[in-house]
């Protein structure tokens, strides 16, 4: 097929780099190649975010915001801005953030009277209003959620997507009667993640209830999603996390109940970082020609590209390849190549932008009443009907997100490895896996033996699986105590 | 007809200000009693945006933003600190905004070796990426957009909506090769704010090309629209701003031509801030009962009261509203009001919150297989069946976003007063008019003029009008000396 020479002499064009041997150059590369994120901002650890992956975030976002208000989320917009005394309020809370917030000290060419912080989360901005408005059990459950860019100046290496100290999340704030009622919520938030980053994004993801030493700070229990990079590295993805009533008793959230008594609130925060997740959607999907996207929050979901010869019959092919374009972009996100770049170049460049549909469209199609459509996941090419062109895509664009959705499933059970000893656990861990291991405790009490873990791997316990009950039936790797339960052990990013 | 009884047995629900006697008072209540925007956050001049005018606010946007891609400006997502150092490459720039710029000087524990400024505008930003990304003449016309938070610090008294110090809005930065193209560009701006602003939330406005004494700080030429609100005063809303070489200069924006040539580009730049338009949607459709919203933008576009009389046929009433809603849903932004209020008060209470369509259901309606539905913008109910209702909503919605957009146009050509004497414009702007007026010039010859006008009426000098040639017959009214253009002078909020 003579395609096929030309792509192959087009070598020089493609991207090309083992994503599992050496991921982290991968990572960095295609964020550069592909134009996701420009890191040559002059303000260290913050990036640009450009068009390829806002037009996928935008469309994450979306499914995501529809998701919450389904489920009774409304949405508001606070101030980026929260004075300083409100992070003191609660003690844990300005403790954990202490290292990582953004001050504000000066306006126009005065001093403020008050330092401001730059939200790194906005619990202490939230609950003062929720104290207004909240006035009695009638009010709750009291369900709202921000779209917002926060700050966290952080001191560890920073990496688009996955580590920047501006990022683009979504944070979800509720108020409940009872805690029975925020423990429910929690359990919704966890479904939610599944419904949205699995189902839809296609992204593979283990709930865990973290361990005691590793909650969010001033939360009662932290719930929190890992996903898993082929780095051999988890990444923390959206997380939940049960307050109970630490800070609804500083911020005074209060209603009255049916006999007209006051009580405080047990509330909830969720926080689905967008920019975030982003980075696990490039780090789960793409293979070594770049990017690939579910065909759902795709940039684009379907390229066309006109095979020319510089024939006479070429101004026909473009015709009817716009007719088409025109057609398809009601009701797809489509682009046509018409550059005058080579065909195998338009080929590699659009593949390694991770298009999940190619149409391509030539004189003999054109003779046939029919076009070559590639996929950009198997890498299949198939004739379809002109007629039939727009149920197909349908059809084939829900079955690549199947695919991929699949194929990281299994992608992600295969690096987990049971192991039996610290000695196996630690083999694990250099052999960039998830160990899974008894283990004694994620009360404080089993902290001593993840810092034993830490020291020897820099991997962490990740808690206590949430989807399905493992029953330890050992002792703890560790200490050798009996196990309370079945971990996970892991690098982080 | 025993509603019309209930109606007036409610009154004390009901929220009646005269909007055109006080509209301050009447704009302030209704974003309270709406929960629009809650001022009571405690950062002086930021507010809270609440769950109504978020939901409308996103639809806003989302106008928006299919309108500017439709026209290739494609997303992106800045950072909102800029470095210090950018601010002061262009020297008109910085010292606009230099009282206006929240300063970031610590982080965590520590002070930054470098300020960094919370983004009033973010050409500074921008630009220095356009440098890198802009190469030849191929890249060109290089336009893109972002959707943002942004920060004034000012010192003007706030108002929600109208005047915050962090505020939504989106803005567009372009560049070109010439400047016929950017000129080109500034009017496209023009004429997406007339296609979103008017067209679809229906605000009338005039656009003006600034004064050069009240330009945009580094612009050669600022183009702002102007709407009108009730007070007697302008709302500034988009502007679009010809930078011509002012940034491209200093911040090194440049592109090879067709003949290997480096040159400068010229840039534009274009601010539709959502939040701020939003104010001139309350203060447009408004009226004595609250809000009214054009049925494209509205939060919810239908209310569906099930009218209950304590009877046993209130079940199958109850069984067909919530069937109806479920239906009306999937089609439109609808809410159901099964609260235990009583008829009257939710008939206000939506009244005043602004949804376009109430549908009444009762047992005679559910005999007659009809609906009663309620017009708010003009009051009227009609019966419709059950299986015209969707089609009847669609066109009925149509029609009355087409009503509050000639009704706000008549309102606002009805405020303008061709003046011929200082006196008659002194008059004018006391009766809370536009004065239209002969007058010299709007380059700087013409400011001795416009200063003596504000000294006396507070009122400004608004430009010259973009959309319409008008011919000046006369003389200044101020100077006497010949006119060179008619202009518009208003007070502004």
């Amino acid at each position: 097929m003579i395609i096929m020479v030309q792509e192959n002499t087009e070598k020089k064009v493609t991207f090309n780099i083992d994503k599992n041997e050496n991921f982290s150059e991968w990572f960095t590369e295609i964020c550069s190649k592909a134009e996701l994120a420009d890191i040559r901002y002059d303000v260290k650890g913050m990036v640009v975010f450009q068009s390829w992956s806002v037009f996928a975030m935008e469309k994450m976002y979306d499914f995501m915001e529809k998701t919450l208000q389904a489920k009774g989320h409304e949405p508001v917009w606070f101030p980026a801005l929260i004075p300083e005394k409100n992070f003191k309020l609660e003690e844990e809370h300005v403790k954990g953030f202490a290292e990582q917030i953004f001050w504000v000290t000066e306006s126009g060419l005065e001093k403020l009277e008050e330092k401001l912080g730059l939200r790194p989360t906005s619990e202490t901005a939230f609950y003062q209003m929720y104290a207004l408005w909240i006035r009695s059990y009638n009010d709750l459950p009291f369900k709202k959620y921000q779209r917002a860019n926060v700050f966290r100046y952080g001191t560890d290496a920073t990496r688009p997507f996955l580590r920047s100290r501006e990022f683009h999340w979504i944070e979800a704030h509720c108020a409940f009667a009872t805690q029975a009622q925020a423990e429910k919520q929690v359990r919704q938030d966890m479904q939610t993640t599944i419904e949205v980053l699995t189902n839809i994004y296609g992204i593979p993801l283990i709930f865990f209830k973290r361990p005691q030493w590793d909650k969010f700070p001033g939360a009662q229990d932290t719930f929190a999603a890992d996903c898993f990079a082929p780095s051999g590295r988890v990444v923390q993805q959206p997380s939940t996390h049960l307050l109970s009533q630490n800070f609804s008793k500083p911020f005074n959230v209060k209603y009255t109940d049916k006999n007209g008594k006051e009580k405080n609130c047990y509330t909830t925060c969720y926080g689905p970082a967008i920019s975030r997740i982003f980075g696990s959607v490039i780090a789960t999907h793409g293979d070594n020609k770049g990017l690939i996207f579910p065909f759902e929050i795709a940039p684009k979901q379907v390229v066309i590209v006109p095979i020319m010869w510089g024939k006479e019959s070429d101004e026909k092919v473009i015709k009817k390849a716009n007719s088409l374009y025109k057609q398809l972009n009601k009701k797809f996100d489509c682009t046509i190549d018409l550059t005058d770049k080579r065909m195998g170049e338009k080929f590699y460049y659009w593949e390694m932008k991770g298009v999940p549909i190619r149409i391509e469209l030539g004189e003999k199609e054109l003779n046939e009443n029919k076009v070559t459509l590639f996929r950009r996941d198997t890498g299949e090419k198939i004739k379809i009907d002109f007629k039939l062109l727009k149920k197909e895509i349908q059809r084939i664009g829900k079955d690549i997100s199947r695919n991929l959705r699949e194929k990281a499933n299994k992608e992600f059970e295969s690096n987990i490895v049971k192991v039996n000893s610290f000695d196996e656990l630690k083999t694990a861990i250099a052999n960039k896996k998830i160990a899974k291991a008894d283990f004694c405790s994620i009360e404080l009490t089993g902290e001593p033996c993840s810092l034993k873990i830490k020291e020897a791997t820099s991997a962490t316990v990740r808690g206590l699986r949430m989807d399905k009950e493992e029953k330890a039936s050992g002792n703890c790797v560790i200490c050798g105590k009996k196990a309370e339960l079945v971990t996970y052990i892991a690098k982080q990013y």
